[in-house]
């Protein structure tokens, strides 16, 4: 197996075994963080990171891990570049990413739901650049998949149910588990890019998936199907079910976020303000003691930023049985592992 | 003395002895820049920085540092941070800041006058980071103190009195010495910050201290405080006066510049043009050739930048007696020095 | 020679020897990118880059260049430095200037047509930091000059025209070669710096040049004049017609880019609108396949961002006669051999 200039926009695309290579070399790493193994890895190379949007974690995340493996990661925001539109005059995405490949190891791209006109349009962008890079395209987050994100959401789960991060990763442990994907309310809208993946990885591994959302907040029809084929071969349960309770019954793992209706564009706008508007209609979908008292002493997940008092209360957001933190440095880990497999040649 | 993982907010909370512990490697780090003594110390680590206001030479002396020490300081703008407030939903700084301990070996933030509602909410937000944070949190400037201006300006002053730069460094020949921290006019509103750790570590290392200000221009009672009882335990004198000319008799070090009234606050809001319209209304309060002459041949201090032509004329910033470029260069010393003791387990 | 130290705000200021110093450089350093005898000579260092105007390329392969010599280049938009000007407080030249002078090996400054309110204001202000710093000041774009870019222009003609890539660099196989350099129509109103140094540094290496341009869109006489001096020195010809097509004739190199005119400075306002519905009344100036014919089979050059459709078709712009991701690429390379003698001491 060799994943040297591999693109990286979705678990989905990728074999488990591939995925496998990145989480495992993630644990090495992890238990070993500064080991010269690989902290030379990207000596005097650039990782570009485009932030259509802006975000904290991921920028963090991504240029540490840089740093760790010896090399550098260069912030750009893009609104700096005159991309060429169909009004206006500019410069080509073939000609940008041509450029790019010749001084670049690799590009990471986030590009989320304000900043494009429709569900998809950030994912066609990402496939635009990919399709002319000679280097890695990763994505940062983007509308449809956030791929990075659901490599750190297992490696954290399989931590927990397995020996721990001193040990070795054994993914196996989450065979048989069940994840609840469950929608929380609350005064944003957020993309359904780490949800989809989460459901996507999950259902990878073995997992039992219930996913639990209000009518009418349904996820892309895609990804459902890929979900389903995936627990299909399997052998697993999926199902998804419309109220704020039942889905907590036997869960292993419980995932509570929220996202924004299917409604969310219309001609080409998102429609921000009727989105949060509408979401705060839901007071009951937040996942709180009560209802975890009605799993099997599931764990409790979250992508991060979390939206205390509305996804999740305080008391599970800070329990004992909260992974969020651990999921969060798990993405310094598997992105550290991908750079190096994906462009360090290691 | 192990300094690794302390906070650095305010050089009143350190002793004397681990201010000096920070001093002495600096004067080693500037007099063998590059040596490989300490260009590894955070070899793949990375250092945060948190601008909630903008800079220019802060961002540079700390970058600078973070790449002399081998290691990586990320520059970061928290407007792209959704942190929670009482209005808004984002997210806390529990969770923010327990993840970045995750990352990084360090935080830096920088936050100044007109990014708070009251003096002390700057100091209060540091504080709040701290609570949560298992790395240390260095202040890089805010409402209340400016603990590595402290540092560079003693260190200046020091190495003029005694041997200079390319010597041990003596902080012994501060004793006694007489430091006038004189008011400047001008078209600026500027925090206390600098003012205030000036007064704090002089009157720590020995100093006689006079404070010079038109009436109204008050600092912080629980600094003067502080500084009066810092000269009480070496037996040296402070007194405040409020005219232009009679603090620089006997003067060793002038240190003028201007800051803001205390009604710079009303009602939560930063009155930036009326403190300005203010503050142009005392012309006489400038440092110039006249009244340097009044001195016991004192050098010129500034933590820059210089308002030339309000704060102090051309003659004396850029005369043979001014150390303001000294001092900003120290900016870069202690702060590598400062974070190779507190990040990098020197 | 030594070249340590030298700014670099054109081409026509250094002689041809240190020019070529830095081409053999540059193309040693291509064959070998990551060679250790240059992968450190700039370790622990720090290049500031100032970017009055935001850059894609330019940021990217200064960047670039710092990481691959081991070193690291800050990012910094002058934006957030209060400087003094005539009618507001704030920091001199002078004192900002020597404080990064401590702190830096190399200062890189770019200011193009629209920050500015008349052309050669850009070109002043680079000077009066060269005035005050003692560390390199490097021109990454200025309204009158890009020397960079002529070097990687040179560099990219060079290798077509001899062994290309792998080999030394022959630059003799320019002498007696013609460039056209030619106008095109656009949507855009670009700054003369790249063009100005193209005829520049095309002849002093001993290309015949032919300028070529719509009557009204005159470049700066004194680049003019300087032009025909190397020309004079050579022997070759300089021309200036002012039809879309004549200039194509036994040309071995096509330049086609869009530039502004002399009138685009009305009362210290630059007149972008005014300029861009001029410079689209001009469609028959645009370099295709048809007026390629007319050459003495040459290759296609520009400096990015090529504006296509407007300067230059598709057909051209990608055919098999474009050099512009070569010549793009060779940023990066020229670059970095620029920084490692005038800042590594190499």
């Amino acid at each position: 197996m060799d994943l040297y200039g591999k693109d990286f926009l979705c678990t989905q695309e990728w074999e488990v075994e591939e995925l496998m290579a990145v989480l495992d070399l993630a644990a090495k790493m992890k238990r070993d963080r500064f080991s010269p193994r690989w902290s030379r890895v990207l000596e005097n190379k650039t990782f570009f990171m485009f932030f259509y949007n802006p975000s904290v974690r991921t920028r963090q995340s991504f240029e540490c891990a840089a740093t760790e493996l010896g090399g550098h990661a260069q912030f750009l925001e893009p609104g700096a570049m005159r991309l060429k539109t169909e009004k206006t005059a500019g410069e080509t995405i073939e000609d940008a990413t041509q450029v790019m490949s010749r001084y670049a190891s690799g590009l990471g791209i986030r590009i989320l739901e304000d900043k494009i006109g429709a569900y998809g349009e950030g994912d066609d962008l990402l496939r635009q650049y990919a399709r002319w890079a000679s280097i890695p395209i990763i994505s940062m987050a983007h509308d449809k998949y956030h791929p990075c994100q659901g490599l750190a959401d297992i490696m954290g789960w399989a931590e927990w149910f397995g020996q721990g991060p001193g040990h070795t990763l054994d993914m196996g442990v989450l065979e048989g588990k069940k994840l609840l994907m469950t929608w929380g309310h609350g005064a944003l809208a957020r993309s359904w890019c780490s949800v989809q993946e989460g459901l996507l990885i999950a259902s990878r591994f073995g997992m039992h998936i219930t996913l639990a959302c209000p009518e009418g907040y349904d996820l892309d029809p895609q990804v459902i199907e890929w979900t389903k084929t995936n627990c299909g071969a399997h052998g697993t349960e999926f199902q998804i079910v419309h109220d704020p309770c039942s889905g907590y019954e036997g869960a292993h793992v419980v995932y509570s976020r929220h996202w924004m209706s299917p409604r969310a564009y219309v001609d080409g706008e998102f429609q921000k303000q009727k989105e949060v508007e509408m979401a705060l209609k839901y007071p009951q979908w937040i996942c709180d003691e009560e209802k975890m008292a009605l799993t099997t002493d599931a764990i409790f997940t979250h992508p991060m930023p979390v939206d205390r008092g509305h996804e999740v209360t305080d008391a599970v957001a800070s329990g004992p049985r909260s992974v969020i933190y651990n999921v969060a440095e798990n993405r310094l880990h598997v992105q550290k592992a991908l750079m190096a497999l994906t462009m360090g040649n290691l």
